[in-house]
């Protein structure tokens, strides 16, 4: 097989794994060559990724050496996406009344989603985090999205508690959105002590469903790292 | 630029955009070179998709020609992820009690879900479907990272009506795993008449849900063109 093959080869297996360590061993038995040859075939891969734009090649020495593609999105790439969701949240008949938007369909299409899991897995790349956590519905496209790209478990809140999660930890919030009293609910065995989390969600107006899950967190005495929300209702004191 | 590293560009921007088209002449212009020598990187990208076992490479002809990767799985590939699953639903103390099993964390763990997902990708690669659907909660982890792999919008039924939906379809249904009628609810906009779709779900016990989601699709004249499901209880007739 060819330089030009087995760099098509890695950078399609790492692509499809991110923030996964691939050893060069791993390659090496692959392409029946030797571990020197793939590292010459990285100069490669790792001048394509850095040209596409959509992520970077890390790589750690040692015997526990390996190479891992981390995703990542540029800043002319990520503005582009951005303007089109600005441009589809501005549309007319998404205004529903009583100062609600119509945003279910965007939240779950990939084509607006997919970018904000990649400044998201980009901004919290660094954050080592043990899982990603939210609070059901319209959040969980997202961070299953960036779950994937920072490869780590999703922990999805519930609204109310399920018979197949066991024993349950429950909490009560203020939903600023709706004025009521609503509550969040998970299996006792989703969450470990100390474990760090990176809190996703959809939506934000007064940060009420974010300190919710910052509480349940606390339950655990998990320690949240990060916070990114999709949309930030305006002429709100952002947290 | 050589060959290898247009190639590898190539590759990482078709992978992360899986079932997408792109032109020759948008790489043609990124690359400032002839379509002919895209032409020619092609080769090398094709063949080594074809190595690597996660996809391959459609061409489509004419002046609207392109280029997409579309993610498949091989069947080595396949069996590996799934037996490990089946290992981990095997484990004692997933067993809930009353005929529940501890499924919760698994459904949002992109170490298993993004190969089903690739399996179901595999399955209805061909359906031309217009979009995803699923009824919250467990298969919409699933069911994300399928749209995302068939580039398609994903639609989630809720489990009850919610504001930002402006006025709403719901259905009634029975659930046969907990023995009550249930409701499933949908924006009105959501879902255009004529429209296919292929219908994710995490579990199934009796088929209600699925029976659920498929009545929801009549009501927009809608078409389920493939069903595909990570679990269905044992003993069971199978739809």
């Amino acid at each position: 097989m060819k330089r030009s093959e087995r760099a098509c080869v890695i950078i399609e297996t790492l692509v499809q794994h991110p923030n996964r360590d691939y050893s060069l061993g791993y390659f090496a038995e692959l392409f029946d060559c030797a571990k020197s040859s793939i590292s010459e075939d990285l100069h490669v891969v790792r001048s394509a990724v850095n040209t596409a734009g959509y992520g970077y090649i890390e790589t750690t020495a040692g015997a526990k050496g390996g190479v891992r593609f981390v995703p990542y999105i540029d800043n002319s790439k990520a503005i582009e996406v951005l303007e089109s969701l600005k441009k589809e949240l501005e549309k007319e008949d998404r205004q529903i009344g009583g100062g609600f938007l119509y945003t279910s369909d965007l939240m779950f299409n990939p084509d607006y989603i997919k970018a904000c899991a990649m400044l998201f897995a980009k901004k919290f790349a660094a954050c080592e985090a043990d899982f990603i956590v939210t609070v059901e519905t319209r959040g969980i496209g997202v961070a299953m999205l960036t779950a994937e790209l920072l490869h780590r478990p999703l922990v999805v809140l519930g609204r109310e508690t399920r018979v197949a999660d066991g024993s349950t930890v429950s909490i009560n919030y203020f939903a600023g959105s709706t004025d009521r009293i609503q509550k969040m609910s998970v299996s006792k065995r989703a969450i470990k002590p100390g474990e760090k989390a990176i809190i996703i969600d959809d939506f934000m107006r007064q940060g009420g469903s974010i300190k919710g899950i910052e509480n349940m967190l606390k339950e655990f005495n998990a320690v949240p790292v990060g916070t990114g929300v999709v949309m930030v209702a305006n002429g709100i004191e952002n947290k």
